[in-house]
């Protein structure tokens, strides 16, 4: 088993965490003290199914959520919201040197969730076209990963106000308003593949039909429903494919990408006591585009 | 460009054809007098998009249907319902020597259909296992390849009277009707594919949820719509992917695969004067599984 404490940072909403080994069980293989490692929303599985053997631990039906899961002694985890965590060193990441452990934190959970199905779907062919549904945790981490693939890159967003940080913030190469009917339109037919990270309701004919045929949209958001029109589907040959986060293979990659690539998520690191106003702001969507919480400043 | 005639039957409810080669144009490469050909459910495309570049010719904007489509001269397409059809070789397939016409004439309509999303899904992988909902045309043929592909195949309909003709007829490994609860929730989490072929309403989260982590469902039924809980996409990573009819390559490919490995789509061959009796029997789901009407006879 491996400990891990010293820096600790959260993300808020998923409890993902970064920090430094301070203690190394006798069995740990890949880990030593003073690494950095980050901890994603999951913290055990059995290690024995098809699913763990296949590093799809993330779907292992005896999975435990790093933050108010049930672990198998019957403890309730607590995640990043302690001075230190025990973790097996399977669910740890290594943090590549120089890599800042606050932008780390977001990166095993907006990170993996978007990077997983993109490199699932094959969407790293540079040249091809990806439109990214919803501009926050997720979409921005999205819009990152598709301009490091070599993508051309269409953000798509409910809301004007989003258009100068897509396109100067975030490198986006085109944004579109979704209720602009001319330029939804003109969108038909065009893109290869798009991330949809909306968790609010939305219809899904008016993104699927922007797929070119055999186009394909991963979903990675929690809507109430989804609702499509199977012409939608079958006349373009279009594909929707479900996702939650990654494997613990993927998840080390994908830190290793946003290492090799200087990708680094955008946050606003806090301390705890200003988690409810921060609360109040994520429910106001007021966050570019994680919060962190330095947990070691905060108990001071 | 390439004329058919002498005995040409076409299948009813799509009027895709099979037929002789009884005159050819001069710029016709592939084919020659004599030669036994099939036409499937389109007719013409633009050649020259990228649909059309890559045998993705069914996907082509300017796709004429076979039969009561709108030609390019813009006269209407009469489908086998004549004694001669005219056709670019494009659209002409070559059916190999000994393989019935009658039989071949459904392969390019319900064989291609389920054939194409099959191959692109990589469901030939021996071992595997396939879900068929619907037990008509589409889906006996997505039976006949499952078996031919080496995959354990389980037949799942809405009535039990199927059952015999699933295992016995058809070969299926397994029969499951879909309203029955335990035999429904004991193949949960088991199929690594499903071909969906019913156009009649129904709910999609309970066949979905029988696809493994990773499964994918190909559509090719038309119900009115499908809705889905994101939950059954995302924590499965499942997928649903549409597909209508294939492309020039693959149909041949397919045809050349049914001659190799025997595959013979079953039929009730009629003449014209039955087609009233025959299209009430096909409102009451009373063909196994496609009415072929022998023109020629019917003209004789």
């Amino acid at each position: 088993m491996l400990m891990l404490s010293g820096q600790k940072i959260g993300t808020m909403t998923r409890c993902t965490i970064a920090g430094v080994v301070t203690e190394v069980g006798s069995d740990v293989k890949g880990f030593k003290l003073g690494d950095h490692v980050a901890v994603g929303t999951y913290v055990n599985s059995c290690r024995d199914c098809d699913n763990c053997n296949s590093f799809l631990d993330n779907h292992c039906s005896k999975f435990v959520f790093t933050f108010n899961g049930v672990d198998t002694d019957g403890t309730v985890t607590k995640g990043g919201y302690s001075s230190h965590i025990v973790v097996h060193e399977r669910y740890c990441y290594k943090i590549p040197d120089g890599y800042p452990l606050e932008k780390a934190a977001p990166l095993v959970c907006a990170g993996i969730t978007v990077y997983s199905p993109m490199m699932r779907h094959n969407m790293n062919q540079p040249g091809k076209s990806l439109g990214v549904i919803g501009l926050g945790g997720l979409g921005h981490m999205a819009v990152k990963f598709g301009k490091a693939f070599g993508l051309k890159v269409t953000v798509l967003s409910t809301s004007e106000s989003k258009r100068d940080e897509a396109i100067s913030l975030l490198g986006a190469d085109n944004f579109v308003v979704s209720s602009d009917k001319t330029q939804m339109e003109s969108l038909k037919n065009s893109l290869d593949f798009i991330v949809d990270t909306a968790s609010g309701d939305h219809p899904f004919d008016p993104y699927l039909t922007l797929l070119k045929v055999r186009g394909l949209m991963a979903l990675v958001g929690f809507p109430g429903e989804i609702r499509v029109h199977p012409a939608t589907l079958n006349l373009g040959a279009r594909t929707l494919s479900g996702s939650v986060t990654g494997g613990t293979k993927d998840t080390q990659e994908m830190i290793n990408f946003c290492a090799a690539n200087k990708i680094y998520p955008d946050i606003e690191v806090i301390k705890i006591d200003y988690i409810n106003e921060a609360l109040e702001r994520l429910v106001n969507r007021d966050v570019r585009y994680r919060f962190v919480i330095d947990i070691e400043s905060s108990l001071k």
